[in-house]
């Protein structure tokens, strides 16, 4: 992103903000948006989670939800007049929710190929008067949460150590050295969610706050601190957090510890053929993964839960505030332990967005004019598998290409998760359309199908923006 | 099936009709329910269905329906107070939908473990004096649609041939010899369904109908002759029936050829690493399948459409009639395709069942009591996958360890579908939950959160049964 880009966006901003607040319904009371995201929660994991949480039929507080559709994901080409891309990330996914733009891949807040800096619904909401927030479960740099306040090409350009070019274990990811300050940008993401004046950050990264911040002699943490935050680290500050003063919740040095883990710790695993059915895929036999439960991860206990963070945004963004806010709420993790095949991890994480709703659901039973959107990101790799085998009656050895785990459910069945999208250490995303929740508010503004980036529409209309 | 079981579930039966005749509200003007199956239809099936067929911004008749919910499969165990089980297959499922009753793999209408025939919404409807059809590309004698009106332990024995013992490859699949005539059961499938007394039958499966019926010296379609059926083969046939008598057209030996096909015939391919990839992951390249666009399956021609038979079923349904009718429609091979790796195949299925609701919004039109009812009986394995991968910028070679195929898209996009969970010639169902969505006429009677057997429940209080 371009100086000159950058004023053509603020103007475009401001035009917009302006012509808006022309259309905008006479509000005379406080009005209020949460849009929890799920990060790949698709029916397949909302599905394992389910099974496992609640038994097979049972209910999630998102089952209970009167307003459902499906949500088309869109992604582009990195060019002007891209052609369509069926598989998304979670940068221009967020920026087609934060935005209601469809971009490319890794991008945040900018546009596709132009590179454009893009007005998000936090921006249009601050400078309508609205309180904000942002709450993750991942670094709250990472790319669904700071695609609500930032603006960089590259998602992985999260503070001023890593702009310029990013590597990785000696590979080149590319990097935003446009958007350095030097070359007339707004800096790294953590640089500028630092200014943003988002009223409530909470999440994991704190290692992104502690570089210095590009040509200044301070700490990006420092930087915040002089624009009025009040720097939180553990779940004891986050509660004893007066209001007044913006909050900066940084509860980790990256990702947040997620709550549930395989046993001991394990994650998916290939089913092992023995010998002979190298051979020929109808000889010998296979050896799978030995179930398991899921079971607590002890470095959950030292982070504040997700819902913790929630109540505290909504307290905070409540408080004598006549005029509403806009909070975004992510649950990260069920995504990132999806890449990293551990079912159990992303079942907690679905468990802790579940606990997430139910905080927005009393603030909104207390306030009526709070419109809450439950929705994901784009889809995952995770699949729910027959066990035993469909075909287990022909006496041959059948199993996943893939990982898989067997993971014991509380009420007494097996679910055999299923990940082989990918060779790589890291399962890819998929592309299905995702769920899409809301609350009675909802009802008559949110259809039962649209694509992402109208999201960002149906917020910003009942925002009056 | 046993003879004194048989007793007992027609004594529930009838019980069931004439406590519920009672409480059934008056209906003055008939009423229709048309209950639209996409067998295997999940949304990564639809999406992947949407982008090729509408472009990723386009809309599926689907789309546009104005409820839409989430359904969850359930079932258990062959045994009494069996276990859940996480994966359902198509007898199981289409009997939660025909029954309300939860029960195991591979039964059809018939219970987990006690093996008692349940009464289908078809029986019921027929008692009430509704006509009744069912419309499929699968053989009629596939599991979805018999569970509509059949009953026996195992949905191979599809004809008196493959009752006693059902063999495949000699591998033995299991058998039914409970639910044979001499028995005291009632025979096959297709004898069931030749004397079923359903007004319309349309769909594949001729061959398991010439088989001489059990312990009668004419063959099964005799018999259906004999109980009044008139019989037909082409489209010609079935243009040209005359209302008055019910229908059994049976227009291809098993499954009806499918619409569209990989170019010339093309299926999903294993992606090949070179030698090299095989001493390490980080080493040598892949090649992956050549991209493909999906052509017209020359086969296809010879067969009436889904449309084609929907729009005779309604015809024929409808024709003076002032009570109403039961209806269920198949789009069978968007599930068989995808257990063969074939994603133009299944794509094209689900256009047909777009085609179908179709008509059957266009019948709802002009017959406002209809409630239409579509959704998938599980999900599969087929999924959209990155193309390019995510991890595309990391200099080794990165695929799925499944069959994959990469699609290309009339808008000029290139998808990849990737089929991986399995080892063997036939790929595994999935667990989600599946998509479920209606017209207006199911607002307030079709929540946005459902279990699969709840599905029976909404259309018997809709037709007062």
């Amino acid at each position: 992103m371009h100086k000159t880009v950058f004023a053509t966006a603020a103007a475009l901003a401001l035009s917009s903000t302006l012509s808006l607040a022309q259309d905008a319904p006479a509000v005379s009371e406080p009005r209020h948006v949460i849009l929890i995201i799920g990060d790949g929660m698709d029916e397949q994991q909302v599905t394992i989670a389910r099974n496992y949480l609640k038994g097979a039929t049972g209910e999630l507080l998102l089952d209970k939800m009167p307003v459902r559709g499906a949500s088309q994901i869109l992604t582009v080409e990195d060019k002007v007049n891209g052609k369509p891309l069926y598989v998304a990330d979670s940068a221009n996914t967020a920026t087609s929710m934060a935005t209601g733009v469809v971009t490319s891949p890794a991008r945040i807040g900018t546009t596709a190929g132009s590179d454009q800096d893009i007005p998000t619904i936090i921006e249009l909401a601050q400078t309508a008067g609205y309180r904000t927030g942002i709450v993750s479960t991942a670094s709250i740099t990472d790319a669904t949460p700071s695609s609500f306040a930032a603006h960089v090409a590259l998602r992985f350009c999260e503070n001023p150590d890593q702009i310029e070019k990013v590597e990785y274990k000696g590979i080149d990811l590319g990097g935003c050295p446009q958007d350095m300050k030097k070359n007339g940008g707004p800096g790294s993401i953590s640089e500028q969610l630092a200014v943003s004046g988002v009223d409530v950050l909470l999440g994991g990264g704190s290692q992104h706050f502690t570089p210095m911040a590009e040509g200044q002699n301070k700490t990006v943490l420092e930087v915040a601190q002089d624009e009025g935050y009040q720097i939180l680290q553990n779940a004891d500050e986050l509660t004893a957090a007066r209001p007044g003063k913006p909050l900066l919740g940084l509860f980790s040095p990256s990702t947040m510890p997620v709550r549930l883990q395989g046993e001991g710790g394990r994650i998916s695993e290939q089913p092992e053929p023995s010998l002979l059915n190298y051979v020929h895929d109808y000889l010998g036999d296979v050896t799978l993964p030995e179930s398991m439960e899921c079971e607590p991860n002890p470095e959950f206990a030292a982070v504040p839960t997700l819902k913790q963070m929630t109540d505290a945004a909504l307290t905070h963004l409540a408080q004598d505030n006549d005029r509403g806010f806009f909070l975004t709420i992510e649950s990260a993790s069920i995504d990132k332990q999806s890449h990293e095949r551990k079912p159990c991890g992303s079942i907690g994480e679905v468990e802790q967005l579940d606990e997430a709703l139910a905080s927005a659901l009393a603030f909104a039973d207390k306030n009526p004019r709070t419109l809450i959107i439950v929705t994901a990101d784009h889809s995952q790799a995770a699949q729910l598998l027959a066990f035993p085998s469909m075909f287990a009656k022909y006496p041959i050895p059948i199993y996943s290409p893939g990982h898989v785990s067997v993971i014991e459910t509380p009420e007494g069945g097996a679910m055999m998760v299923n990940y082989a999208t990918s060779n790589f250490i890291m399962e890819e995303h998929t592309g299905a359309a995702v769920p899409l929740y809301a609350n009675e508010e909802g009802e008559g503004l949110v259809p039962p199908y649209l694509r992402q980036p109208e999201i960002f529409g149906i917020m910003k209309a009942y925002l009056g923006l």
